[in-house]
């Protein structure tokens, strides 16, 4: 109470105990601790201290302790060898940077096994100088390196299943990951070759046997796409494109195109299969929009969350992650009594553009019935919508792509935690 | 050339071939393409693509062909099996960040192996409520994050030897690494105890088999010490002070005492092993100077550096990361020329608090002979400085704390680099 508040403050923000997050930094508020006494654990010497430790190597490894924690909701699709995804364990993870071995997985036919000296990246087209670049050539240009977050466009599409599945916030959510990604502008490359007058779009392909292509409009290629080379500071992992992937700030994953081989520009889109009968998103009317590639305003409360149980009524921490592909978070909103009122959450200091924000809230919980849920809004205005708007107009599918809608953990008497749609 | 500019206004910023900041992200300054033709490596299907790559995993691993990317500089204390250092290979890496099994190492005497269910933290000495908290109660104190560097005081110190020693750049400065560093706040435990009239200074202590001390000022403690539970968003690294650790933003990393487990509040400091035989700083008068946390403001040229050989005449970037314990990174200089002149260097877009931050500058390389330093002048005015400054008043010694002084690497005309005093 250094603040001169008295708990006489401490008044909710938001129903069903829901504090301000000026009351967020209170000690008091918390109170998990235990008065010591002489015979406490941890006075005494522990047995690790009585012996020297393991001794230094060249490669760290987690503790042992926490080898559980793993990519979640792997799923392979039937009759393949390698297409399918693999899922960030959310709830386990804190902060913004997703550990790379732990980045969510999206491949169309398995990770190619490409050596680098012989692989190229060539921009071509509608070009002056047709080029070609090796590794050691793309390494001299000048590089960049920004924190962001990608995420697949078919993340959280169980939002829209009309009975809500029972799975962790990671099986259902963990289509997005954030790292550090540096590499060239992709603009520096294209100058390099000289566009043509007509030039308006891209077409990236991968090295993978899907040969997945997607076609890009030329203003995000000269704005702020990359050639990506690291990944949280180190060359990139085979399953997020080794040795280079195309980086589109924002966008939807799949139009960073992995094992990049080629840079083809064009006048016209070229209408691939991954932009025609997929990541799409098909109307009640029967239209489907193409081309949407920006990622919407999201949030999701990581902790606590399904598979969590609440144990003694208390004060709870409530964390979770907030993005939009239109730039920075502005504001984050959590509720405790499924949507009625709205407290605003405390932003960690790190609030970058296009990548995620963690944000927290105090919430008592005094053993009753909750539905938590939050709501994120950009520095665009935009406001995370609910199921329901984001359902308005679109056909009646189990699966469909650009689902931002806000997510509910309903919270029970006795602690355990489901997934609802409220 | 698309901003207006010709190459006759790509005046070099300052001698020996080094271009301004502005002119770094061109693309002509490069030129390392290759000109495609029918039969070039890439317009072909390479074989990874005939057939289905390698599947989902449940943790990705790094690429087979940078299994040679390791910890580096590797330094057992004779006598010891778990004392001595490892380092980051900072001449591999990019951006910021430093991949978790990458961080360096600094055991007094190994890591010990703890039961995080067993570990306890004790808050005690001047206190009102001597307190104990387990994992599951601090976990529900309010928790924040944010990226640091965390830097050994022993970093650097080959540069006082009288014969610059060849050896890599992360051999020479590797024990420097960036992590995004979660937990809880010192303060709120500290309040949660209730600290006493005449409290000064807090005693954190370590589970090893070292019992690793320091004396920290409350001051610190209660502006922004946090008990770190988590590192890149998973929990603590093992080598890294899992269960939990102290961590100090901006100050020598001995005092972020790892594997923590008591904070005793006191009056006076404990004048432990740690802060009066060791990381301190003889002076030639015979004084030492103690409890010198803040790291100086520094920088180093990543590459190219020792062990690099540059090929073909042109146009090469310069790449290299600068710090400073006092705040934010306001602008780092480059020489070609062994110090005689200075051009801006490019920043990266993230420039935060007691964090790396990448600078990079265009050169062009001749094939004559160069030095190219770097030097980084932090948001307090605080400039780095040359070794002889750094000298200074210190005993004439091999090994010393606290050396931020200027790196020089010379390239000869053959292309190849070597450790230089400049």
């Amino acid at each position: 109470m250094g603040d001169g508040m008295t708990d006489a403050d401490l008044v909710p923000a938001a129903g069903n105990g829901l504090f301000d997050r000026r009351f967020f930094l209170r000690a008091g508020l918390a109170g998990g601790a235990t008065l010591l006494s002489a015979k406490a654990p941890g006075v005494e010497r522990e047995p690790w201290m009585n012996s020297p430790g393991v001794g230094l190597s060249d490669l760290g490894l987690p503790s042992d302790h926490e080898a559980h924690i793993k990519r979640t909701g792997i799923n392979l699709q039937t009759g393949t060898t390698g297409a399918g995804v693999s899922r960030t364990p959310l709830e386990h993870l804190d902060g913004i940077i997703t550990p790379s071995r732990l980045h969510f997985e999206r491949h169309h036919s398995g990770i190619p096994q490409i050596d680098p000296d012989r692989h190229r990246l060539i921009v071509h087209g509608l070009v002056e100088r047709p080029l070609s670049f090796d590794l050691d050539s793309l390494v001299r240009y000048p590089m960049t390196s920004n924190i962001h977050f990608l995420e697949c466009s078919g993340n959280s599409y169980t939002l829209l299943d009309p009975s809500p599945p029972q799975r962790t916030c990671g099986e259902l959510h963990g289509l997005v990951s954030v790292s550090e990604w540096g590499g060239v502008p992709l603009a520096l490359l294209l100058e390099e070759a000289g566009l043509s007058a007509d030039a308006k779009w891209i077409v990236a392909e991968g090295a993978d046997a899907a040969v997945m292509s997607r076609s890009i409009p030329l203003d995000k290629a000269l704005d702020d796409a990359i050639v990506a080379l690291y990944q949280n500071g180190e060359r990139l992992r085979p399953s997020n494109g080794y040795p280079m992937r195309l980086f589109l700030p924002g966008w939807e994953g799949n139009a960073s195109v992995k094992w990049l081989r080629s840079i083809k520009v064009t006048a016209e889109p070229a209408m691939s299969r991954e932009e025609t009968s997929k990541y799409t998103d098909l109307q009640s009317d029967g239209r489907s929009l193409m081309f949407t590639f920006p990622m919407g305003v999201k949030s999701v409360i990581t902790s606590p969350s399904y598979g969590f149980t609440l144990g003694a009524r208390g004060i709870y921490q409530i964390s979770g992650i907030a993005w939009s592909g239109a730039g920075k978070i502005a504001r984050v909103e959590v509720s405790a009594d499924g949507g009625q009122s709205w407290a605003d959450a405390a932003l960690d200091a790190h609030v970058l553009p296009m990548c995620v924000t963690r944000f927290r809230a105090a919430w008592r919980w005094d053993a009753g019935p909750a539905i938590i849920m939050s709501r994120a809004i950009d520095e665009s205005g935009n406001i995370q919508p609910t199921r329901d708007v984001v359902r308005e107009g679109r056909a009646n599918e189990m699966f469909s792509y650009h689902v931002n809608a806000i997510q509910a953990w309903q919270v029970d008497q006795d602690g355990t935690i489901t997934n609802v749609h409220a």
